[in-house]
């Protein structure tokens, strides 16, 4: 079915590369490089013993995010957000991403009345940060959670189940899953997909470039989507084993 | 099927009543106030002969929008933007999301090198602002279109098809079509989904509140979403037709 | 003595027709739309049970005004303020004004230690969006007194006297009452004036446009303003009354 | 008619002294130190050779106005503007004020294509800065046309008349001329006036601080104004003879 | 050894006329303007009865400052940074640097709970005004300390030395004291020395314009700083002693 | 004369280990991560075909340095300087001094009318970052002159010398070489000394911490920094080699 020759020799429903670094910097409760070829991301997970103004009091926690992209992380160099004195729309969009996808499998309630910052920098890019984010994230968190546990700070984790995330989108009529970065820059549809370790949707982004997309081919995609997302279930599972 | 009554009665697959109201102000070339049940957004679209650096020489033309919402819109005052210096990453998210759709059903060579800016600011919130926005705006730029051949400045209409968009949501077990405020609070999945007059996908952004949702409950939603577009569709015909 | 045809017909001594219209939106405790002929304000009064630092302990409440356009209000489409990041220094100048006139009419300590937030939007500009938004500002100040009152919170109105405002100016040697667009921009001179119900002064804002204007020009459209501001004042009290 | 005691023992109708040093810094090919009584504002004209935007092209110039406090000109250090990140409502409502009252004495064709740039800086404050400002202003403009005829870039000077401002109010009463700054912080009605050197009107401001003000009191400003103004004119001349 | 002539004929070794006058503006604990020839700056300190957030509770005092350009100080208008928005990096490094150079000769915990500010404002620029500003700072924080002392808050002075800064740098491979504008344009090495009253470094800032400089260069500056500094620290005790 | 002992037993003349990786990005013409000890930067250099605006038309080039630190490079998780909005004081003075740095061995006009923008991130911070953020960008910078070379953009090499820092300082009484974070911390005196291959000093500021220091101790400081960054330039020369 797939007629799109893909750069690199990839079938059309393979993953790239997945590499998963736990304790990558040595500050942080959680350090993580996540790489899907050659997209990296370091992804840092800081615990706060305080919550944001709308959960003082409620005794639940907080789990947020914030996503930032290196100038040079790119093939042409891109401003550094901090000298333009503003995050873009873009990188507001993808960390409230993050954010929500990671508290979906958060008992709040059960990590207390304290925070976890996600932190996800792109040291390279090549396609798919923001799925990579994701991915390196929910372990950055285990290992946060982990150490909290192992401070006697909390008697049981409050994650509730995996969360990975992988793109998918259709190029030249060919459904393909884990889009590189040229793939992306000519597809016609797009989408992001989050799910959970027990397969639950957390988050369904799809755009269409240029053409609408069908039914049909949503249905191909969200397939490529289910079958990437274990994988990289398994992928977490495995660093975190180590 | 339907086991939540919503406040209104409504049917779970019913619209809340709709109105387009063209004309509404003077000045722009498409003005439009929309309302979905008490959410009331007003739509301008004002053509400028010049298009954004990434465009100029190219021979096509652009279509973008932004978004806003009065501070007294909600049923609690929230921070003016402008005198807060900045918009949220959710304004930028909405307005992004509404510049997209509408390219989508637009030929921007046929456009030519110039801007057609769809300002979607909203007086009143209950829940379906964007999708409000959404429908409202493409009446607007329809509008704007008209204006153009009207002056001669083109000769056939660059837009392809029309375009409108929804939310779904399962509040309490039950898909809904078309959430208002307090149901849109309370729901466990809500997904904005924006498709064109014939029947295809543009955007679709599901998110999770809680817990994960199954593909079976997605495919539902996007049953209420297809009937609610198809009226949507037609509500813009009618009022085009005017 | 008119020797300038006003493009209306309107005579040099007549407003244009006024409208005030209550319970234009639903949730803001005072919401009025005020027309000036073609230009139209949404004024909104938020109550809110706490004052800003300079009145904490102070036993005395505040009224505060924000203004804002939308950005296709105008005859050309200018800038969103919240994407520019900061509100332009006309803005303020007239977000102060609205403030200082309503604050006139109030007796601070009898409102208590809460506040009153009147935000003006203007969707359609056709000249004196400041003088009609403080008209307007005031009706929509008397709707959320009334609201305390019938909550109980308030036993007697700290509202002294009514306030409303209009703009005179002098064109081709003219003076004229409430200057619509085109005469606002080619006037010698243009003045805004707040006075309240009993004739007293609030506010005096006069302005020579290239030449220098004598104290016999400044009686002329001071009685004009006299004038028009007594009728305003009758056409709120006849709002109220409804 | 005055019952308030002026604590330096002042006339109800006197002027603080008025100095105006010409030269007081060396770059700036005007600069002026101005004082009125302890309030003293550092006037600086720079010539520029461009123009703004809206005037390119036009064959006239412009002139223009900023306008700040330095942190510890007042009794309480104030924000630093530039440290805070922005200037507030009441600096560039003075600053505008400051650069209409210029314009309005100018022949800004006569100028020619180029544009004169006031700064005025409050080195210490006491009441009436900003019209200290636009007496000083007017001064250093002057010798800026001066310089720019010594250059032999202008044949005829582009300055129509001089101008200079006042402040008046009423102060338990009692209407008093330049008021200081504990009679501005506790006065009834405050007025600031511009006027030309041939006694024209050029900008009116006044305001009332809790009570409104009556007609009669308005007229008993305005002559206290014109007094006041004629004596500044006077300053001003004589500081441009030496 | 000089083998370049200063255009004012001063020795490459001396400092240009230095005035240190005290008392220049009313308001402020301290008020000092600093002349080091035509660079003129204003140093204010003021005195707050509170410390930053690092400091509460901590029973020790801070000494901080902030410094400022007018526009026209220079020989071309520079931008008011008020009016841009935000401070330039090097309005920041340098007022960073005053405020280290000041609390190196504070015991801050004799000072006690409460914050010196000093605001160091250029009235006229012509090279040296960093260092202008730090020896008029500390007479500004000596003149503060004085009214503390004066009011009964503290009982001996927190001051441990005095502290004065001068710049040096080669010009033509000559070494010269206190380098004026043009000599600051044109240098190779350029170094800002800040020493305290005993002779001790407190900060040194030495930058190479081009080439490089050697250990022999190095050494050469320095002994013209210490010189300078020595007279710089008699000038401030002279002030004082008035 | 070392009686500081050191956390680590190195000696008070030892440099931590030194990695320096070329190619650790693939996007960048220079792309080096550098490591003093536990110290990572990752340091990209990009050349631009087009010079900043005070370079136009000069027939020179441009090279620039941007500096940031990721939240969680530190101990304790630090503000994203993008999400506040604005770069602080510290990272500004940084980034001017790489710059600077880099700009001293590069011969601008054998460069041509082109730019090369350093992006110095830290990775992972334990003292030092802005001493190895020097050192790697020279490396990176001379991989992008390389790679400008390869392309046949230039014919020979602008750059004139090596550039490396390193930070001295004195710690408890003892003077020692290449400080780490908690060394950097509690010492008396610190500073950064920036020098060439050849030994000639390019950038030197040092910082008094609470006392100041004698001339003998700065002496003692230099001698250090002197021998350290031979043994830097070295492990440049190496880097370079492979």
């Amino acid at each position: 079915m797939s007629h799109f020759q893909r750069g690199d020799g990839r079938a059309h429903d393979a993953l790239r590369p997945v590499s998963i670094q736990r304790g990558f910097t040595r500050h942080a409760e959680g350090s993580v490089l996540v790489s899907f070829g050659h997209t990296q991301v370091l992804c840092t997970a800081s615990v706060e013993e305080k919550v944001p103004p709308h959960k003082r009091g409620s005794g639940e926690g907080w789990v947020t995010a914030e996503y930032g992209m290196l100038p040079r992380a790119t093939h042409t160099r891109g401003d550094r957000e901090a000298a333009r004195g503003k995050q873009s729309g873009r990188t507001q969009e993808i960390q409230r991403l993050i954010g929500r996808s990671l508290r979906c499998v958060f008992d709040l309630a059960a990590l207390g009345e304290r925070s976890i910052l996600i932190d996800c920098d792109v040291l390279q890019a090549d396609g798919g940060t923001r799925t990579a984010a994701i991915t390196g994230a929910y372990v950055a968190a285990a290992d946060a959670v982990a150490w909290l546990m192992a401070q006697g700070k909390l008697q049981a984790s409050p994650i509730k189940d995996a969360v990975a995330a992988v793109s998918v989108g259709i190029v030249n009529g060919t459904p393909l899953l884990d889009l590189e970065y040229t793939e992306d820059s000519s597809c016609d549809t797009d989408m992001n997909v989050v799910m959970t370790g027990s397969g639950g949707f957390v988050e369904l982004q799809g755009t269409a470039e240029g053409a609408s997309f069908s039914r049909a081919e949503m249905d191909a995609l969200l397939a490529l989507a289910d079958k990437g997302i274990r994988e990289l279930v398994l992928a977490q599972r495995a660093a975190l084993a180590k």
